[in-house]
């Protein structure tokens, strides 16, 4: 975040700062993520991914809205957090060589972003109540109930078993039945219970993927 | 986050390497927070700080005790995002000349800190749970637990405006009721309200720093 790259003297002027890392920040989220919409091994992940991309773009221009309440021109300052948090994910794509970790780690670097952008548009709408820039909060909480929004889906599709375990040489490609048989003591002691190996297809589904 | 910069073949491998990126974050930490509380110009933050810095030291134990658990010597693998948040509280510190503003963006730069954690240590508690690493689970869960109430504590001290309304060549020195005076009319209003400015120090002082 270059939040604090220059002399701050007032609250406004790190309100402003903070305006200008955030639109780095989204831009950059919008250059990612096609890469990780790509290369996503779920449909569900892949389509989640999608749909947050039409956000962030929307998001962009929200914030462009905030500059232009503040007789601004939109510009971005570089912003190291999230070039990292990005540089995860990348990193991630061109060293995980099973699917099903892939997804995994994929959902983990997105809940990063999530994280990242929550806690500074919280920062933000705090700072622009603060200074008295009304018309500034409604556009900033759009986009901050966006983001949590989007985080919870993620967790959904954790807690739904789309990060699966999958050891060296075995799982690819997410078949909830194929994992079954590999996973973790409670978590199959989980599905016997429901019967998801035989005939059980369709719950063990919902519940992985 | 170095999570990635290796091959990983499973979802193990991305759980190890998940808790090497964690432990050199929380070191990172550790060597963080004594300027960041040196530097806090308000004597809750500065608490607050402190007890975080005492509560990271445990985490990082609680960590070695997980690489115990694997029979592994605890070591870390380098982290561009916790890097990079961390260069955000260190700039701020060299660039922010009103102590209140520094107040407000230490916060920020904190909750910074805290969100990625809690992103890191939700995924790594899934991982654990998915791979049956059950004796992992309760030492993860507390230092989670830690850090969100880390985060919620860094939200009451933002709320009760320890952020706050710092204009050019004024506010220095975090006092309520010479604050009052400058603050939004919202802010000044809700002030009068409890006659903060008149014999209502306690109070004002209260949610304000």
């Amino acid at each position: 975040m270059g939040l604090f790259t220059k002399d701050i003297h007032s609250l406004e002027d790190l309100y402003q700062h903070g305006l200008q890392d955030i639109y780095y920040a989204e831009n950059q989220i919008v250059k990612s993520l096609p890469k990780m919409i790509e290369t996503a091994p779920h449909g569900e992940l892949k389509r989640g991914l999608q749909q947050h991309l039409r956000e962030t773009q929307d998001q962009v221009r929200r914030l462009e809205q905030v500059f232009k309440l503040h007789a601004q021109d939109a510009r971005g300052d570089k912003c190291p957090a999230i070039d990292g948090i990005i540089q995860e994910g990348d990193d991630l794509m061109g060293n995980v060589d099973d699917q099903d970790t892939l997804g995994a780690g994929i959902i983990a670097a997105a809940q990063a972003v999530e994280h990242y952008e929550i806690t500074r548009y919280g920062a933000l709408i705090a700072w622009a109540k603060e200074l008295g820039h009304r018309h500034d909060v409604p556009l900033l909480t759009r986009t901050l109930n966006e983001e949590k929004a989007t985080d919870k889906k993620l967790t959904a599709l954790a807690e739904r078993r789309i990060n699966p375990r999958s050891e060296k040489g075995t799982a690819r490609g997410g078949h909830a039945r194929r994992r079954a048989s590999r996973s973790s003591n409670r978590a199959a002691a989980s599905r016997r219970k429901t019967g998801s190996k035989a005939g059980g297809k369709k719950k063990a589904s919902a519940r992985r993927a």
